[in-house]
């Protein structure tokens, strides 16, 4: 069984959401298939992914190099598809050849998406579902399928304001979330405290409102965030600093003492090490995101969740970034402290399962086949029309 | 006056050299052409720039992002060519809309080759050498003409032993160049000892040679390193560790106590600030090299300048990576510790304006126009066939 072509698709979100450091206009994604040469109901076993939201298609990158460096390790017969054989630190070796250390973002996104679909590949040739594999792997076989999602919104968006935010709330709750995390940052700090409460109101408990500066704030504008927000006691604060900014995070912590996370703007198991050697974080309280279709893939995930280990981390400490299928199995098989849900953001790259309910922010992950994005019929259908 | 048109072309670089870390087999590069309304001779005047070497080509991100940005904020009035209203912060605010906080690789080889190629516009326009330019904007106008160069040589390439390393250092002696550098961290200590010894004993002075380990050597073999080559006091040792691994780095600065260098493989101002936090580095002793065609352009390598002098760092502690006319400019224009040379490796890609000699290690720019491109006959062809 083999790999027989890499195919890859851009797709623009045609999204106007805006966070406090950048609006989504010209955001697109890139798909990739891995096709199989395995068949099963007389078509060709495809594997599936995509690269998750908020880094630009990369489909240079996977046509001049990444694909190309897969197909020539695997006639060296360096890579297999056989769930037997399978390796998915090969995988990575295949892609890295020719690469310089650092810098990974321009090359991580294509890898980790690629590396994502041949697990897909993989796991439907099994016939299991992409947690399985996964919590085979890395976990000893211990599968957690009820997962509890979050809600990732509260986006400020032209015209949207205090009483349009609450309906999009009460939408979530509806459907059956329980936890919150609203965008601040991108409007002055008493507009923000304005939205906050609100929400707290219709919420009532702080430990069900997240907040999400996107790195939005700088370093002015950051004590006076930390002096209003931390009397509220909310669930988290996410990235109140630039991405590799330690010091700024680790003085945000010093001055809010609440519960922060970041990490979905890092792209190496060295940057997530840095994170947590200078951040300031604290295993157990504070929470580290990694986005894997950005960052490597799985082999790379499992590799973070290692070397975290002996400085106190565990995988409750970690979530995925992104609300999406693949975040869903990587939290099932990893035993990942909670996931992502964009319940109406970015339109078919969000949502699970269309048949998976929410019960008390509860998702219970069900049979399917690898990642299980035929069970969501619209982003299936784009996937099957890219490969 | 204006942009007319911003054009990108990939060019194979046909490379079979070999650090510690990877070879150049595949590698690219990308040459931006910044066509202008601005007509001398006849012609338009254009700007010109590479993206260094060691990155790949990045035309997708130009061609799909960079550009139209660029573009769309001339339109709007944001973004001048005219010598007395250009501002290349401006230039690099336009490109960065729509960009996620960090990640930088992604985009930042895109984003400084283009900034580099509007500053040869606007320095041809202005009919001033880009250094002097350069110097007037962040150096009061001090402008250094001789500036030191030394090799980045010795590499590794198939069937090449001892013997064929002097023949290489010897060219380079004959030359003018007086401070070679070859990689280590690519064959076993045994052999990086027998090629330093070999190559010391040729130059006489350890102050005349310096090692380039490329991130190559792992934690296991870099004590042994530290510490059998810690005796022969070289210029310096650079890149012992990965290039975020700023443990790493301080680690082997404490067993090595010489001179480091590092840098090549940070992208933003934000890794430069870490690295000299984290990183063990030592001003004044230490050198910091940056590659400012790969790492925004030069706005942002004199933010990062600016960044470093509170922390005790000064301009003569920076050396630009690559050997090209880029970083000659860079070296005369800000004062920088030295510049690079690659006499004979990268083809047209590296190496000064055709008509300037070397004495004792000295390079004199002369009185070009832009970054003077146009007096390397091979690369200015190809520029011009791009562009």
């Amino acid at each position: 069984m083999r790999i027989t072509e890499i195919r890859e698709s851009a797709i623009k979100l045609e999204s106007k959401l805006r966070n406090a450091a950048f609006s989504f206009d010209e955001m697109t994604t890139s798909i990739v298939a891995v096709v199989t040469d395995v068949i099963r109901n007389g078509k060709p076993v495809v594997g599936y992914a995509f690269n998750s939201t908020g880094r630009y298609a990369c489909g240079a990158q996977i046509r001049d190099r990444l694909a190309p460096r897969l197909m020539k390790a695997q006639a060296a017969g360096k890579v297999s598809i056989d769930p037997q054989a399978f390796d998915p630190d090969a995988v990575l070796a295949a892609m890295m050849v020719g690469e310089k250390p650092g810098g990974d973002m321009e090359r991580s996104v294509g890898i980790g998406t690629i590396e994502i679909a041949v697990w897909d590949a993989v796991a439907k040739i099994a016939g299991q579902p992409a947690y399985q594999l996964i919590a085979d792997r890395y976990n000893g076989g211990k599968v957690d399928r009820d997962v509890f999602c979050y809600v990732g919104g509260g986006w400020y968006l032209p015209g949207k304001g205090v009483p349009e935010l609450l309906d999009e709330v009460r939408r979530y709750l509806d459907w059956g979330y329980t936890l919150i995390k609203i965008k601040v940052g991108g409007v002055p700090l008493g507009e923000d405290v304005a939205r906050i409460e609100a929400v707290l109101k219709l919420l009532g408990d702080p430990k069900r409102l997240a907040l999400d500066a996107n790195c939005g704030i700088g370093p002015d504008r950051r004590p006076a965030y930390a002096k209003a927000i931390k009397p509220y006691g909310l669930r988290w604060f996410e990235e109140a600093a630039h991405p590799v900014d330690y010091a700024g995070n680790a003085e945000f912590i010093a001055q809010y003492e609440g519960a922060v996370a970041t990490g979905e703007n890092l792209f190496s198991v060295e940057d997530v090490v840095n994170l947590t050697r200078y951040g300031g974080m604290r295993p157990g309280l504070d929470i580290i995101q990694a986005d894997t279709p950005q960052s490597y893939g799985i082999g790379t995930l499992a590799r973070m969740l290692a070397a975290l280990t002996p400085m106190g981390w565990t995988a409750r400490d970690v979530l995925p970034h992104g609300g999406n299928m693949m975040s869903l199995n990587f939290a099932a098989g990893l035993g990942l402290g909670m996931c992502e849900a964009y319940p109406d953001a970015f339109g078919v790259f969000s949502g699970y399962a269309d048949d998976l309910k929410v019960l008390d922010g509860v998702i219970r992950a069900g049979d399917w086949q690898g990642f299980g994005f035929e069970r969501q019929r619209e982003l299936h259908a784009l996937m099957a029309k890219a490969g």
